[in-house]
């Protein structure tokens, strides 16, 4: 007898056959007494239909009107939810975003939730039904139609099972769980248990596409106990929960992430005073380049060497930017390099445990692999590697630390 | 500087490409400083995409969800609509039929339009705005989606052009007007400059399928202009309006409609003694089988004959149910016939001219043909003949009624 909250994403309601399976799985939740509330998205390939009708209509489509367009997608799914759970005998109740009413800023394409009326799901939910959900959408205060951006029916998930205390959110996706790394890279990848909210974070944010961040941190400052699961396969999945309750007999190292998506730059010999850092980032976030890793050294001579990452397809346009940056702040040169991977180790183990990065350093040096930049956070630290090595870095650290699979 | 409500069916709007014809139009209404609401359907083919994901999640789809699901097709065409004119640099916004609002009573599917908030839509015209509403659709007191019914964005339109006192409603469809009868059974057929409310609905209840008979009904009750013209060809379209207006100069007889979608039943010999016709046919209606004409002679013997006719789909239903009926009433016999057509001569210029019915009958017999049924009511003369007849009865009607169109 618990209240759960389901998510399913696009390929999992991919047709109708899917659908039909998506309601199977909702109906063995209820036969064991579950309320059940549950997410969806638009039917896979939905989305990008409608906006690419969206580009059809206008170059630069308003951005009132593509919510209101690409929200037709998750009306659809839901509906049809309703009608093949009713078809099998189970009463249900289908709403969009406006009609439960999930009230959001106005911000189209990337609003916030503000506030949830949980008023007509616990009414159907006291009549026992299924209640079902249109995510990535809500209404802002003058009943515009809104979208919370991409993976927002994860937000929209969690947000309804924050707003009526579930005891838990599943998020059933095309996967069985949280992996201790890619399984296309090492093949002795174990599924996780267990992770807390923090080492998810720093996981979905280096490349384990999961689950989108938002939801993670959302589903963390509210303490919503989160578990990822497959929709095509049974098995508990991975619960993403707080460190109080996942870190007994947690190892140190939860898992290893990797992303191929960097390319570093270098303005090297900028004169090392005050303000230098601001001088050269600045532009770079005024012009909407995003930069992950930073690095700075002190050199000689009184200059210093800024070295930082960006995304590879801004690569490009970051180069231009500082070579003009360095002439104005008296720089020496740029350099860059488009064919590198940061490798990350996350674990809320390496708090109490010293060593983690020495052990980390010295597994790469046994493989011969050159690190070429280090960054550090509480329950992570991150290398840069030239990316030939990628796999093979990932598979010593795997093994280093334990995580292979014993079975495999 | 008037205020125009435009309506365009799913053909108009069948493609991204016909979605900016329909803008262009808006356009110059616009330039020449009219403001203008629009109401859309589905993009063709979408309502029945829709529904038949519906039969497959369900065989016997829940009417609320059915709403919830076909409702998405007007809220994409209004969303695109809106873009391109934006595209064109007029501003424009979309708005569901919840976001209007239109409220309605809670029949899903055949709801019912009580009332329309017309705040939105005036504080948009006042800035300059196209406002473009989503057809067919509104909500009940409870947020639920309702739909208004198959052709129910002409009543949408009707209804806005109500509520805001719109100085006309333009219906564009595929053909450029309302002819004196089928152009495709007599080439000679003329396009009305204008027809009465009254004429119009018989006209469209006998298979001129033009208008949406709700729709012409509810814009004669308010007095709403009714203009119906070709969204593909220009042209001044044929104006709907009221008696008095539209029989100056008109002539006795405005148009001639046929049917060949029903089907003859006979009783023959029933008892004449009181409640023989509801005996008869109150079991027809109980089995929700639709009755069209009925007429009753008295026979010889103290008994009588009723025949009446009904959709020739149901003519085999109808027919096994009546010969139940008649043994239990003591009729003599049961006979039917599917191959009859019905054609009507319409206009309200034969309340104030005698001998239209002798002229129509004088027309029939000079071409052997055979009438087997009549029915009459103030402004209608509906006869019954064998089908194969039909074409030539229409043509000869429509030179004896002076309605050949000279130039042809």
């Amino acid at each position: 007898m618990a209240l759960i909250v389901q998510k399913y994403g696009g390929t999992s309601v991919g047709t109708v056959e899917r659908i039909k399976n998506v309601a199977k799985r909702v109906e063995r939740f209820r036969d064991q007494g579950d309320d059940v509330i549950v997410v969806v998205s638009a039917m896979s390939g939905e989305t990008n239909r409608l906006i690419g009708l969206a580009h059809e209509a206008n170059e630069n489509p308003p951005a009132r009107e593509l919510d209101v367009l690409v929200t037709t997608g998750e009306q659809v799914t839901i509906a049809l939810l309703s009608m093949v759970l009713q078809a099998d005998g189970y009463d249900a109740r289908s709403y969009t975003g406006g009609q439960v009413k999930i009230l959001t800023d106005s911000a189209h394409g990337k609003a916030r939730i503000q506030d949830i009326d949980d008023h007509n799901i616990r009414h159907d939910l006291s009549k026992g039904r299924v209640v079902i959900v249109a995510g990535f959408q809500g209404v802002d205060e003058n009943n515009n139609i809104t979208t919370l951006g991409r993976g927002g029916s994860d937000t929209t998930a969690v947000a309804l099972a924050a707003a009526l205390k579930a005891d838990e959110c599943q998020i059933y996706t095309d996967v069985d769980g949280v992996y201790t790394t890619d399984p296309r890279v090492v093949d002795k990848a174990t599924r996780l248990e267990k992770i807390t909210f923090e080492e998810m974070l720093e996981m979905a944010s280096l490349g384990s596409k999961v689950l989108q961040i938002r939801s993670v941190e959302f589903a963390g400052k509210y303490n919503v106990p989160l578990r990822v699961l497959s929709s095509f396969a049974e098995g508990p999945g991975t619960l993403i929960t707080v460190e109080e309750e996942a870190t007994m007999e947690q190892p140190v190292i939860s898992g290893i992430a990797f992303n191929r998506d960097e390319a570093k730059l270098t303005v090297r010999g900028v004169p090392d005073i005050p303000g230098a850092a601001y001088k050269i980032l600045g532009p770079v976030g005024d012009a909407n380049i995003e930069v992950d890793m930073i690095v700075q050294n002190v050199g000689e001579d009184n200059s210093t060497d800024f070295t930082f990452t960006v995304h590879r397809n801004e690569f490009n346009k970051a180069q231009e930017l500082l070579s003009e940056v360095a002439e104005k702040v008296g720089a020496k040169e740029v350099t860059g390099d488009d064919s590198i991977a940061k490798i990350s180790i996350v674990g809320v183990g390496m708090r109490s445990h010293a060593g983690v990065a020495s052990q980390m350093f010295r597994t790469l040096a046994d493989e011969s692999i050159n690190i070429q930049m280090i960054s550090t956070s509480e329950i992570k630290i991150s290398v840069v590697v030239e990316e030939k090595y990628l796999e093979l870095a990932v598979r010593a650290l795997h093994k280093a630390f334990d995580l292979d699979n014993s079975e495999n």
